[in-house]
């Protein structure tokens, strides 16, 4: 079968098929977005059963619903499940959008959208490799299922809980997850380690109205003066988490790990130039590589308090707010993590200053064997379609749900990424390099049949 | 004359024709209400008009205009320069309003409102009262001119060339201002002290493009992370201002300044309670009228930078932002205070950030000897309508053009406050006491009636 014509002769329409489910807003943080989200599990559903997928159904949950959809016909070999989330990441600030978030537009190669990467590219390009390979041999190397969630950008709070009440359904011998990245173009990657996650919210609140700082300037407590003391005080100069007790549970960099990840010749330089940075910024004694990789970190994601217009307001503000989210490693406890940096903040409020800490996602870091056979199998995928072979890598990111798929299903996970580090995930102009969308699914049709 | 027959007769009216003018939302911060500014000044002029001033005029500068009149038929006697503004403040957080800002409102005997009392509502007074004696009494006791501005909120920019190049035509014996506060209700005060002002605008920028918090937390620098740093290093833990030289040129408070101030029995306690804090908060060793009297201060107005809205986003955002400004006493220099603090931002950047400070606002303080009669009379004037003398005070906030005022027309300025410190300047629910402006309205024609 060549597949590489197969699929270059359907390109149009399969772009056509994933700009549809682009152009649906599925925000799974924004409650005015609800029946967006819905709507785009509809729109999977349908495309899983145009591919040929059976007992195809969109169900419910506590939030947004999972897509379930599966082809058994393949007795005596391996059951696989891919697991994927139509959901998407907000768009602000959505000023800095060079094209409209939900209006897929393709430039240089790339396709701009939200979600266009992170996943509903990636995820999409599994539904189109199945559908091929039925199409051109109308029958599957494998069982397989799926199973694509609407959460995963708000961590998941209700597929664990999915999980557990249909294990037997979803019962298979290997989760093949593509929402993570390659190393840079044309080196690919398998992820076999994610950080987990952990955010909250703080808000610090002085007076019960806003006050002017003429006649009180200098009198009063001022919200942001708290908060701006409050939150430099969670980093010291050189970039470490000054929160007492927050590297507890971190693995020591060995000698042997820091040689793998020398392996990977990352180019900082680039990197940097790429960024338009001066320099690179992080803890002390650690690559970039390093640090984003099996270092955990806290990270200011939002910040805001008082006025924001143009020109001057002389307002002392009466409340100020802060988001904050860490991604966490080794065997750090998110639920000890958010409670000793609530403690921190907690010791450190200045008179006259009331906080207000809302903890609200945890997830713990994941981390799989890469000499498993079926990790190893996909590296060799990646090789056939690439021409490199995949390196093992540990991405900096969180998806919250792998621990749990891998321990629910007693099954390995395997993360096939194909996105590029420098995609704007989760940020304005957020793309899908269109090479690795065709090299993609070549690789997923390979990696299915060598099963 | 019974004066005050005479407000109480045409009370409805005058509070309906405020009310028009407060419709007007002239925000003089804001570029989009430009319209509307103009619409105010020439409402202003109207007003005088139809209150008798002759050679009314609204006389463009580059900024908003600037609106004249006169009456100048008693030979004699001194002239009186009212000085005023129609410009107001922004109206947000607008959604903390109880009503409309801009929709005059009058609950328990107080009319809300921005402008109420800042300073629409307070310039006007000096309208109706001048049309009161004029249709009482066919004539005024003394010689009056109005110079009323729309850049009062923003620091006055073009109204020192208007001075200098209309100094002929604003000559004046003493120059009345009403846009200061009574100590509280019943307790008139005559302001002596004005704080001056400096603002600066700063921004923190980091990478090229906002960046995902699992890809490269830890790793790259945070706009938020360099910003608070910053921010927080502004003051040491009791509230002082911790950059370098600040405190240049600010007079020692001395015994007896000190005694002035405790005759003024200010009930710290109850306003702790009106403002629902815990305690109040600033620096050591120092009440808080002396604080926010004659001690200079520096505060954060606003602060923003990443992610806003509802739930999580994993952002590092690319650059963050703040609003500062400072008030200042003595001889502070507001461009020495400017580079100083720029010079203390400059020094503390973390690596991987740029600063960008942009400087905005300067205004020197302002006093005036309080054994002056002009004063002295103002204060009888309050005594007669508030059965008790005025006490002379120093305000916190600026009112950057009174020391050009006073400069450029050699003639001593009388500061008589109608406003209350609670009445919400400059925040949500401005509002104006009724009572003040029945008050306002005798002890100006007292006051002009004693000259």
């Amino acid at each position: 079968m060549d597949y590489q014509a197969y699929f270059q002769k359907n390109r149009d329409v399969h772009l056509q098929e994933l700009g549809e489910l682009i152009r649906i807003p599925s925000i799974s943080t924004s409650s005015e977005h609800k029946g967006d989200v819905l709507n785009a599990a509809k729109w999977v559903a349908d495309s899983l059963r145009r591919a040929g997928m059976e007992n195809v159904e969109v169900y419910p949950t506590e939030g947004h619903p999972v897509v379930y959809g599966e082809h058994l016909h393949a007795p005596g070999k391996p059951t696989v499940l891919v697991y994927g989330h139509y959901d998407v990441q907000p768009v602000d600030p959505v000023e800095l959008w060079d094209t409209p978030p939900f209006e897929p537009t393709i430039r240089d190669g790339k396709l701009y959208a939200r979600g266009a990467t992170d996943d509903k590219g990636q995820m999409f390009m599994h539904v189109k490799a199945v559908e091929a390979i039925l199409s051109q041999e109308k029958e599957l190397p494998v069982n397989i299922k799926f199973c694509i969630e609407g959460e995963e950008e708000i961590t998941s709070p209700n597929l664990p809980s999915f999980l557990e009440a249909n294990q037997d359904k979803l019962a298979a011998d290997v989760v093949l997850i593509s929402d993570t990245q390659l190393l840079e173009p044309g080196k690919p990657a398998i992820c076999v380690g994610l950080r987990g996650l952990c955010s909250l919210e703080v808000t610090v609140r002085t007076a019960n109205t806003d006050l002017h700082s003429g006649t009180f300037g200098g009198g009063v407590p001022n919200a942001l003066h708290a908060l701006v003391a409050l939150l430099s005080s969670l980093h010291d100069d050189q970039g470490r988490v000054a929160v007492e007790g927050f590297y507890k549970g971190v693995p020591e960099l060995t000698a042997d790990l820091r040689k793998e990840f020398d392996k990977l010749q990352f180019n900082e330089e680039k990197l940097r130039a790429d960024l338009g940075l001066d320099t690179l910024f992080g803890e002390e004694g650690y690559s970039f590589i390093e640090r984003t990789g099996v270092r955990p970190t806290l990270e200011l994601n939002g910040v805001y308090g008082g006025f924001q217009g143009e020109g001057t307001k002389t307002v002392i503000p009466k409340e100020a707010h802060a988001k904050i989210t860490c991604r966490l490693v080794g065997d750090q406890d998110p639920q000890d993590i958010l409670d000793k940096i609530e403690a921190h903040l907690n010791s450190r409020v200045q008179p006259g200053a009331k906080l207000d800490v809302r903890q609200t996602e945890r997830a713990r870091a994941f981390t799989i064997d890469p000499s498993n056979p079926l990790l190893q199998k996909a590296a060799d995928a990646y090789g056939r379609v690439y021409g490199t072979r995949a390196l093992f890598t540990n991405d900096g990111g969180s998806i919250p749900i792998v621990a749990t798929l891998s321990r629910v299903l007693s099954a390995p996970v395997v993360m096939m990424g194909f996105g590029l580090p420098d995609e704007n995930l989760h940020a304005p102009n957020e793309h899908f390099n269109l090479e690795n969308f065709d090299k993609g699914l070549l690789t997923i049709v390979e990696y299915l049949k060598s099963l």
